[in-house]
């Protein structure tokens, strides 16, 4: 007999649950959710040819999808609880789902979220995972808080910046060529996103607006901006890169910083004062990570770009249409 | 500009959710679990050409990809509060978009459940919906539960059965061919099935284990048998079958009752006394319902078939097989 759903979930998805109350395998997961908190829910889906390329290694596709989802409980500041997967495939590779599998376990085991169920089904290859956090009533970090003079940040990794997952993709897309090393680099910003968990948590009670890079720091702090109901000035010098993506050309680096999508950063707000300062700093430090000031929330709507000799232009938030596939 | 992927949200998917403290349109939904209750979660993906054809009128398929969800939740007992929604679209169709939205929402209403958030992405039409429900803690409705000389029922509509729905799919799929009106209602079995939300919340404290009916019969109720370490014994006379049905050959009648599929009705068991019988059958009456005893629990392992001379035979369970969509 070939091998079929059930025979796949009991080989590749059947680990144990023990902070549920009842894992996979039954009608609903049971999940006792702790009193005082609320609970943060999210879900993405990455379809093959949009999201991913089908030439991925199923591991870090794995990765990938529990990592985007892991991303917008950090914005929350949401711890994860419990996740589950919708698996479309086109048919049953075993060790492929298992090396899938692997990646996400991998990453989920580190992040201390529980994989309490699915559904496994035939068709042209996607993901979609339901990702749910706790976060203790009332400290949820939300994109309707930033206040004109806050300050605005984005996290980084300590020695790189933002971008880089749009530059691998170009190269992808051969409109972009990298040496060898390079490309590794930025491809593994691509493929092995860090979620910014720890941070997100960190960030309660000190940030008054946050939400995840997905579509790119433009569109996504427009987010911020129109429920906020402020404007925003960006810093252009301040904008962390790798030294990969400071060796391309000014435009490719505008492109990739503003319009990226893919970089999985937290963008946040918090007072502008060197008391608040110095906590962000003492964060970033304890995880090893980066945050940069890269400008300031204003009373005036709108989106502004200031160039390091004081020249300020509007900056029009073209965000990652999903439709299209491209920047609008 | 084209409508985006934003647009579609704003224009479909942005109905009020006065039940959540924060709905959709940031990185997370915010929701705040009832102290002393489970949290009862499930997902569930419908395909385009598996799970529906591409024929199907969006409101019936916003309607059905919402309801065997919802069942999930009957299932376990549990009250639906939010849902999230995964939507893959080949392209943005707005009225189509939008006559699947009220379906969705027309049932959502119904049973009280909030779509909280959820992504759209473009590719292959796909719909993957989580449930989120709440059940007091340890009365949660589950699969282990059954014991031998438990009393197995089905619940069906007052004048149908189980079993219509692969009718419908029959005559789909030009290996069947009914009268138009017989067609319209089997058609209607298929298209608009009813999730048992209310009878799962009414079996607690009364069932001792259930399944919802979406694999077939034989299948669904192997996965309670394997893990209650039970055995069953089905009545064939007794299992319910609408007028339509009951107008096949008997083997169509064996194949929609017992390997069907799309019932989304639900299978539960009870002790097996007076009492209990009239306390199943005052619920069924109160719902306007029709719950029917279908057999018992056995201690020995197995389901067999027992027929109306009292001959009995080991029945095979076979699931529905979501890869090679054929029952297995």
């Amino acid at each position: 007999m070939a091998l079929g759903e059930f025979d796949l979930i009991a080989t590749c998805f059947s680990r144990p649950t023990p902070r549920a109350v009842l894992g996979g395998g039954d009608d609903c997961a049971l999940l006792a959710p702790r009193a005082g908190h609320h609970w943060a829910v999210s879900t993405d889906t990455l379809v093959e040819g949009r999201h991913f390329l089908s030439t991925v290694a199923p591991a870090a596709l794995g990765h990938k999808a529990l990592a985007v989802n892991l991303s917008d409980l950090a914005a929350c500041g949401a711890e994860p609880v419990a996740c589950t997967l919708a698996l479309t495939l086109p048919h049953i590779d075993l060790p492929w789902v298992q090396a899938l599998a692997d990646g996400l376990y991998t990453l989920a085991d580190a992040h201390g979220i529980e994989l309490v169920g699915g559904d496994t089904t035939g068709g042209p290859l996607a993901l979609t995972l339901t990702v749910m956090g706790e976060v203790p009533a009332g400290q949820a970090l939300r994109r309707d808080g930033a206040r004109p003079g806050d300050a605005l940040w984005v996290s980084h990794p300590a020695d790189g910046g933002i971008g880089d997952a749009r530059l691998a993709l170009e190269v992808f897309r051969g409109t972009l060529s990298l040496p060898g090393e390079d490309f590794a680099r930025v491809r593994r910003a691509m493929e092995w996103p860090q979620p910014r968990v720890v941070l997100g948590r960190g960030l309660r009670g000190l940030a008054t607006a946050a939400i995840d890079l997905s579509d790119g720091l433009a569109g996504d702090l427009g987010h911020v901006l129109t429920r906020s109901g402020v404007g925003a000035t960006i810093e252009a010098a301040a904008l962390p890169r790798s030294p990969v993506l400071a060796a391309q050309t000014e435009a490719w680096q505008r492109c990739a910083l503003l319009h990226g999508g893919d970089d999985y950063e937290l963008l946040f707000c918090t007072a502008d004062d060197a008391a608040t300062h110095a906590q962000v700093q003492r964060l970033a430090d304890t995880l090893g990570l980066g945050c940069r000031r890269i400008g300031r929330i204003d009373a005036e709507p709108g989106l502004r770009l200031q160039e390091a000799d004081g020249r300020c232009a509007p900056l029009t938030a073209r965000a990652w249409d999903h439709f299209s596939g491209a920047a609008t």
